[in-house]
């Protein structure tokens, strides 16, 4: 018996996806396949090639291929899809919506082609809405199509929590639920450090704030930034979401799910807590919500549903 | 300006001490200096070999030296204790406290002439005892003398929830209050996974199961092992605490701390959670507590209480 | 496509066993079985329980379990076999081969059974011979069958260089050939420092202490220790090699495998440089030796074929 | 005592700087300082918490800040300079070096005085040159100003032998000497796999293919990219060396050293080994070269000799 590297690929060779590409890297989950479209071959190349320079130093040891050919995605263990373009002035949400729902649908496509296998991780914008079209145009089980977004909003909330208290952030818990975006719902009674809840150690003013910011995350880093859009955290994320799935670590996380009846949606993709493993989401958690929390759950849900629309109305064209 | 290593002196170079060096050097926090009496001064020579020679292959650059000589401790930036014996068949308890009173004792004396601004951790049994003997002998000011036990009840019982529920340990958080002992107070109200209360995963009777296992968690070692006691996870939990201080980490950590008022004790040494960092523990956080757990704190208080007084009647001779 | 974990089975549950069970975890190469014999069934159990319970605080999230039962090694992707008896005093060289080919012989019969696909590394003594003994009682090809001496004996070689010129141990390069004994052949043209010879850095007769006392690396730590052997750097040594089949990382290491023709020599299990990947040993490199590095060789090779020849008669009972 | 982080400002925020400070926080070596200029200050705090909210997921505990201002770069341990710009189209290589040298003095004045005990390393281009002009205007002894370009040199040079020969590049040993740039000296005897010289398993022509390769290493990638140049194996090649004497390693790498006599050279800054710790540079090898390996270093140092004077007659200005 021959034992083989994992390969993961990664589409779209961006910032978010270099950046993904050097994190797995690192943690020697498997070989890398940068993949991006064939007028970015070079570039993509380029990128895979510096990063590939950087493992003697680093202390890594894989592969990393820069390509825009599926065919070298062939029999992926795992794909991450970071593809899409980044709204633009005078665009309207749904044609945003729109065209990355027809990127990913034709990056699906090819992936369904090479590695009908795999398990396909989503962070492409609005992610809620492009994990659904994932979804359609894979033809996966449910279970190995996933998106990410709780993982980096609930980093946010974490770091600013310990910023906070002025404590290490590996002691700092947290839990963000519902969908990507200013409706997402920061799980307060569940917030602790080193197992003390949050409302025991910081003012209710302050907690509400901290929620505020992390709800608008995302916007603060694009308006430091000026042009383009934070991708070191959001990279970090989808690795935290490979590794337990590569290593089978059932870890436990929040996720972009397929909701078939949990927290009372169907056909919804938001935003639960699940155990990630080998099999990719191998069991969603259904919390007892407050009322409260419920509600903005609900008002979360409805955003997402809005999305979705028009990816499915998009889809019968 | 030059910069220099750190320096960490491990008293005691049995099964937990030379544990304890492995992991300091996998991570690089400083020299090691592994200490032990005259007697057994070429086997802790071998040991600190062993694991110098383990370096090039695990990769990581440090300085192991074995020692019976407290001049090789000079200037330690941090000092471990795990010196002491265990318990013999017919030894009484008061016996064993006062044995190893007198050990910590006169091993404090020497690190209080060859390193007096050090912080010393320790983990000699019983605990809560030891610190107290520690810190009459060496005179520090309390934040820098800091007992373990707390760290590795945790440890045990997030191992069992983690189990029981056949998910990533990484996901699990808990919390032990109170003496390292059969009265330890396992705070089931702050335990969680990924953020979601135990209490809504686990049944009730298996909760007081896992409780219970992790109050006794040290003897079960014991009793599979058949001769000798626990040393891996007890090494590791040191190495956390290490770690937090010698890389200013602000943990939030349970320590064994002197409280001087806080929830409501004074002169007693008893785990309590508190900030780790670059001066040792640098706050005691107060919980509020159920009466329920408040009583078995008491609890738990009486039986340090009462141990300590054993060092204390002894330090009189 | 489920993702599982890899598993991992170390024969022996002694200080070098538990040892490498804990540095596989660390890394989190897979799950990882300790198993022993059945009267020592307890003490393999409480050793992997307590390995498992420093997971929370070392960060590692596999499993450890252990046992008397090979059923639990069923389909491991990888056992080291660490068990065997010290020599005790009065027993002749020929008596102890003979014991230790027996407990080798069957503990393999015992993992063809169970995992007639799996890789197998031996570090049992005298490990020439052991190698040869499992080789016989696996019947498995010869890329999978690997025994550890080579590894070790370079750390110890590196070891000694960094020693004498102050530089960190990772930019020291060495290399020993020939079999696991007195008689091993540290090449000092293939010594580097940062890429610069050691000869041009050390002087002939340092080198030639150095090299003196790597030969004796093992005798040196049993002498100090008093009682037992060295277990740090052995287990470190296995961890490497196992690390390098379970990535298929192509590491390049010294190892002992089994010739038929290389360097001369024929069904003879002999140290030498070869790549370690996932199809176990997948190359031999034969390197041009000088005159005199080929007669210490054959020196080494006479002395292991003199060992073997004890096994291969005792098989023949 | 209480026991500091580490501080390490990066100047210059760019895709090589904020590379550097994930890499630096990822080993936790000490909180980053991330400085560029107040035009770009929103931008640089962009960055900084995008990393910042890397660490819950990356698991390093480091406070990461941006700044425009140099008085958060106070007190220093070390300081990493990657400002300059990018050679433009129409631009003479001597506007550039003028351009860049003023850049660099600018930087010096203000970390000369905000942290005037601190080491600094040096990356903007041209770099031998750079490294000049911080000599000159930072006024620090020679050992505490050092210029990198060996080290990715011969990360470049060793990527590429690895994957000649499909080996793992842990076990690729390379060296290259004199100046960056396309008369570097890539020793070939020097270099080794495993310990066995290149020159025995790389046929003499690929031999020359990958050292020609290695010379333009730099520009394949420019080239690849289409606008921009390589910065993942650049940054990490800084850190290698940041790492190197935060933890006082002693490592055995290329650096680049003002040179008083050593190969013959007097006042030129060339890349050559040295120890590196936490005294900076605190050795430098003299290795015994060949007539053509001595030639080819000449014509390395004549070359770097020509643009730093290109400096010093700009710094007369």
């Amino acid at each position: 018996m021959t034992i083989a590297r994992k390969k993961i690929t990664i589409v779209g060779a961006g910032f978010t996806g270099a950046t993904t590409a050097l994190m797995i890297a690192q943690k020697e989950l498997g070989d890398v396949v940068l993949l991006d479209i064939p007028q970015l071959d070079n570039p993509t190349k380029g990128k895979a090639l510096d990063l590939l320079e950087a493992s003697p130093v680093q202390g890594f040891d894989v592969r990393i291929v820069g390509t825009s050919d599926y065919d070298d995605a062939a029999d992926s263990d795992l794909v991450i899809i970071t593809a899409g373009i980044a709204r633009k002035p005078g665009m309207s949400r749904d044609d945003l919506v729109s065209t990355n729902a027809g990127i990913v649908r034709s990056v699906c496509e090819q992936i369904r082609r090479v590695a009908p296998d795999t398990t396909v991780l989503i962070l492409s914008n609005p992610v809620d809405a492009m994990t659904y079209a994932a979804y359609q145009a894979l033809g996966f089980p449910k279970n190995r199509v996933i998106g990410q977004s709780g993982v980096l909003d609930t980093a946010r909330y974490c770091t600013f929590i310990a910023e906070e208290l002025n404590v290490s952030v590996e002691d700092v818990r947290g839990f963000v639920l519902g969908g990507h975006g200013d409706d997402m719902v920061p799980l307060v009674r569940y917030s602790s450090v080193g197992g003390i809840p949050i409302e025991s150690l910081i003012a209710k003013e302050r907690i509400a704030e901290i929620v505020q910011r992390t709800r608008v995350g995302g916007g603060e880093i694009v308006n430091l930034l000026g042009s383009g859009s934070a991708y070191y955290a959001p990279a970090a994320s989808l690795v935290q979401m490979a590794e337990a799935i590569l290593k089978d670590k059932k870890r436990v996380l929040p996720v972009i799910a397929l909701l078939e009846g949990e927290y009372g949606y169907r056909d919804l993709f938001l935003g639960v807590p699940a155990v990630l493993g080998g099999g990719g989401i191998e069991k969603v958690f259904e919390l007892e919500l407050t009322a409260e929390e419920q509600a903005a759950l609900d008002k979360s849900a409805d955003s997402v549903r809005a999305v979705i629309s028009i990816v499915a109305s998009g889809s019968s064209n």
